[in-house]
C-alpha cells in the first residue's frame, strides 16, 4: 500500500515508525506544512526511497491532490488537527483514494441553546457525503485512532461477544499522569484538547437521540486498572458518541464519553473560557488580528517536549453495561500505555503512541483485505476481533475488567462449584 | 492651576470627575492615544472650555511637551499605564512642568536570582533623576493613587503622631468583592495586575535592604474593619515598599505590601504563567508577532464594565507596629469604600474612584502650596495630616483600628480607672 500522510507531528511520526517495517507498507509520503520537520522525522526513520518528503499546505485540497497523484497513493492518512479536515477528506474523495482521520470534522454549537441542543455534529460533513464515496468505491474510516477508534472498536467487540443486551456505552478515559514541574500540562494537541473540552459534550440516549450539555457534566469516580485507581471522570465531546449508534443497536440506551481531565485542568480551562481566550476568531490585539487559541498553543508547554518529564500511567477503554444469559453484566475493556515505557519503545509519549498504533492496524487490515467496505464508516463497523487480535504483537496489548455485577457473581459460583 | 492629564481610562476620567468644580482648576487637558475616549469624556463632564481634548502618543515624548507648551500646562498627570511612565515623566522635565502619576516605572527581575535579589527597582529610573528636578526647581510626585498613595500618607501620620519608635509598616489590601457571573475577574487594569502580582514580591528590611520573594509569598490572614472580615493576604510586588524606606526612620526594621487575591485568582494567574500567557515580549503567531499579555488584556472581561455587576467593599490602608510611651502597639490606618455607592455618587467602580481621589487631593495640596519641594518625592515626604484632614469633605474618610496590644489594653484600664 502506498500512503500519503498529511501532517507530521508527534502522531504522524509515530505513525511512520510503528508502520515502517510492515511487509503491506511500500510508501508512505511524508507531507508537512514544515518541510524541514518531514526531513527531522525522515532522517529518524532512515529510509528515504520508502518514506519520500513534501511540502503540503493542508488546507489546500488541490495541492494534497496532485501529490496523491504523483505518488499515486492508495490512501490518505489524515494526520492534522481536524481543523484540516474537511480539505484532505475532499481531496482524498477527489484524487480516488481512500481516506482515514483520528478525529472527525468539527462540529458547530447550537447559536440560541448550545448545552442542551445539537447542532453540526462532529462528523456530519463525512457521513453527509457517504453516499458519494459508496458510489465512487472508496473507503473512508472516521475516527481511526484510539479514541476514536480502538475503543469503538471494543464496543463493537463488547456488542457481538459478551453481552446479549445492552443498555449503555461509555467510553472512559484517564491517567495518573505527573508532569513534573508542571500543574497543568497539555498532554495532547492544545487546540484540540481546548476544543473538545470547552465544546458542549454531546451525548446519545436512545429516546432523546444527540443531545448536549455544559462542559464538565455528571462528574463520576471511576476505578481505573493496573494501578491507576480512582479518577474523576467527566463529560467531553468526543466522536464515539456520535459513531457508535450508527453500528451498535441489541437495545443500547445511551452512549457518553468521560475523561479524567483534574480538577486543576478543569480550573485552568474554565479561567482560558472565562478570559476568552479559548477563542478561535482573530480578535485586535495593537495593530495586528490574531486568534487567542492560537496564542494559547503558541506559548504553553509544547506536549511534544513534556513526554521525557511525564510518568505514569493513561488508560484508554469502553465500558459496557447490558445482560448476558439474563444477567446484568458490567465490564470494561481498556488498553493501558506507561509513558515511560512508551517513550523507550516508541520515542514517543504515551498518548502519542496510543494514538498512533490503532490507524496502523487499520491500514493493515484493509491492505490485507480483511476490513473492506465502499463508503464512509467508523471503526465498529467492522469485525473488532482481527484488529484485538493485532494488538499485543503491535506492544499495545488490551485488558478487560469484569466488574462486580450479577453475572460476575454467577461466573464466580460457577468456579466456585467447579473446584 | 492647569494640568495635562494623560491617560483618560477609568482613573482619568475620575480624577477629571473629582476635580471639576475646585477653586484651584483652571484648566485641565484631556489628552488620550483614543480621541474618542476624550471627547466621551468631555461630553460627560459638560464643560469645554475647561476640559479641552488633545491626541496624544503616550509614548511620545515630544508629542507630551508640545502639549505641554501649547496649554502652558503647571502639571503633568499621568493617568497611563506604568509602561508609559519614562516617556511621559521626562516630558514634564523637559516642560518645565510638576508631574504626578500613580504606579513609578517599572522593575527588572534579577537576571540570575529574581526570586531572592532586587535588581531595577520600581521607581529607580524616577529617583536617579531627583537630582536634575531639583536644581530645574521643580516637583514630581510618584505614586500619588491610593496604594501607592494614600497608603504611604497613613504611613507618614503614624509615624509622626502615634508611635514613638517603628517596627514594622505592611500595606494591605483585600475586598469582600462578588462579580456575578465571573470566578476570577480582573478588577483593575488586567496588565497592571499581572505584572505586580506576577513579579518577584518586593520587601524591605533594615538589615538586608530591599530583597525578592517568590510571588504570592507569605501568606496571612488579616482581618479587614467595617464587615470585610477574615481575607488572606500575600506578598505583592508594590511601590510602598520602595518609597516608605526613604522618608521614614524612626527604627523602622520591615515594609511590606500585601493583597487579598484569593486562592482562584492566584491559581488563574499561577496557570497564566505556566502557560506563557503572562508574557510581554511579542511571539509568533501564525504569521503576526503579539505580546500575549496584551491579547490577554484586550480579551478579558474588562474591568472597566465589570462596575455594575460588583458587589462589596474594598479596603486600602497601612498596618504599623511599634512602640507607644513604651508599650508596643498595632494599628491599622485605612480607607474602604462601597462599589456600589462608588457607582451611585462617582459613576466609577470602587478601586478606580479610590485611587482617584488622591491624586485631586495633592494636586490641591500642591496649587494652595501646602505641600512644596524641588525635586522626586514619594507621598510620605509631605505632612499627612493636610491631606488626611481632607479625606471626608472628598468622601473617602479614613479608618484607624486599634489593635490588640500593650498600649491598647492601656488604654482600656486608663478608660475604665476614668468611669
Amino acid at each position: 500500500m502506498k500512503v500519503l500522510l498529511i501532517g507530521v507531528g508527534g502522531v504522524g511520526e509515530a505513525i511512520a515508525s510503528i508502520s515502517k517495517d510492515r511487509d503491506w507498507l511500500e510508501k508512505m509520503v511524508l507531507a508537512d506544512y514544515n518541510l524541514k520537520r518531514a526531513e527531522e522525522v525522515q532522517k529518524k526513520l532512515g529510509d528515504e526511497n520508502k518514506f519520500p518528503i513534501e511540502q503540503v499546505d493542508a488546507s489546500n485540497k488541490e495541492e494534497i491532490v496532485t501529490l496523491a497523484k504523483k505518488h499515486k497513493c492508495d490512501l490518505i492518512m489524515n494526520g492534522c488537527d481536524p481543523s484540516f479536515n474537511e480539505s484532505i477528506f475532499d481531496a482524498a474523495y477527489e484524487a480516488g483514494c481512500n481516506y482515514m482521520d483520528m478525529a472527525m470534522t468539527l462540529s458547530k454549537p447550537h447559536p440560541e441553546e448550545p448545552y442542551s441542543k445539537s447542532y453540526i455534529k462532529l462528523g456530519d460533513y463525512q457521513f453527509e457525503r457517504a453516499k458519494q464515496w459508496e458510489d465512487k468505491g472508496i473507503t473512508a474510516i472516521v475516527g481511526s485512532g484510539v479514541e476514536p477508534g480502538m475503543a469503538d472498536v471494543f464496543a463493537r467487540y463488547g456488542a457481538d461477544y459478551l453481552f446479549d443486551e445492552l443498555e449503555e456505552i461509555g467510553i472512559k478515559d484517564g491517567n495518573n499522569f505527573v508532569a513534573e514541574g508542571y500543574s497543568v500540562p497539555f498532554g495532547f494537541s492544545i487546540w484540540t484538547t481546548i476544543e473538545e473540552c470547552l465544546n458542549p459534550p454531546v451525548i446519545w440516549e436512545r429516546d432523546k437521540g444527540w443531545y448536549t450539555t455544559e462542559p464538565f457534566s455528571e462528574p463520576e469516580i471511576f476505578e481505573l486498572p493496573e494501578g491507576i485507581g480512582p479518577v474523576e471522570l467527566v463529560n467531553v465531546e468526543h466522536e464515539e458518541v456520535l459513531l457508535v449508534p450508527r453500528y451498535i443497536d441489541k437495545g443500547l440506551k445511551r452512549v457518553t464519553f468521560k475523561f479524567g481531565l483534574g480538577n486543576d485542568f478543569i480550573t485552568m480551562l474554565k479561567n482560558l473560557r472565562e478570559l476568552g481566550l479559548h477563542r478561535k476568531d482573530k480578535v485586535k490585539v495593537g495593530d495586528v488580528y490574531v486568534s487567542p487559541r492560537d496564542v494559547v498553543a503558541a506559548t504553553a508547554p509544547n506536549p511534544a517536549y513534556l513526554g521525557p518529564r511525564l510518568t505514569g500511567k493513561t488508560c484508554a477503554g469502553t465500558w459496557i453495561k447490558g445482560k448476558k444469559d439474563g444477567k446484568e453484566r458490567q465490564v470494561y475493556l481498556y488498553q493501558v500505555a506507561d509513558n515511560q515505557e512508551c517513550m523507550k519503545t516508541f520515542g514517543s509519549q504515551a498518548v502519542v503512541a496510543q494514538t498512533a498504533f490503532p490507524p496502523v492496524i487499520m491500514m493493515e487490515l484493509l491492505a490485507e483485505g480483511i476490513w473492506s467496505g465502499k463508503g464512509v464508516f467508523g471503526p465498529e463497523a467492522f469485525d473488532a476481533v482481527p484488529f484485538m487480535e493485532r494488538m499485543e504483537e503491535y506492544k499495545f496489548p488490551y485488558g478487560m475488567t469484569e466488574m462486580e455485577s450479577e453475572y460476575k457473581s454467577m461466573l464466580e459460583e460457577v468456579a466456585a462449584t467447579k473446584e
